[in-house]
């Protein structure tokens, strides 16, 4: 089954990336973006059909591997 | 409000980074992982209240900056 991930930055954890963003948003006429923040988005498949047991396993992957937990948060779907 | 926007490559377009987080994953030890593909997520916070109208307007985002729609797909959480 597939199981999906999103990591974040932590609040208070700058985010370049995204202000640039807004930038850019705002200067092309999103005046109304007040902030972007950047993610990353993950989309795996794995050998698993039971759902509780994928999602204990990416998890896993996530604290391995896939954020950095010191300022990243992961969210499972 | 807060709007959430994730972008991911269409389906057949070639995902290099992906690929190299699942042959790490299936380097350590995960081998239960068959593919792996990355996406992008923005969490945009707008100056509008209404929701129909902040997500109209996100859509337009990624519709002109986002998103290369050529390559890939966004979805408005």
């Amino acid at each position: 089954m597939k199981v999906n991930v999103i990591v974040t930055l932590k609040e208070g954890v700058l985010d370049p990336q995204g202000k640039a963003i807004q930038q850019t948003l705002n200067g092309m006429s999103f005046s109304e973006v007040k902030e972007v923040r950047q993610g990353k988005y993950f989309d795996i498949e794995v050998n698993i059909e039971d759902e509780k047991k994928a999602k204990a396993k990416v998890e896993e992957m996530c604290k391995k591997l896939l954020a950095n937990l010191v300022i990243e948060d992961y969210k499972i779907l």
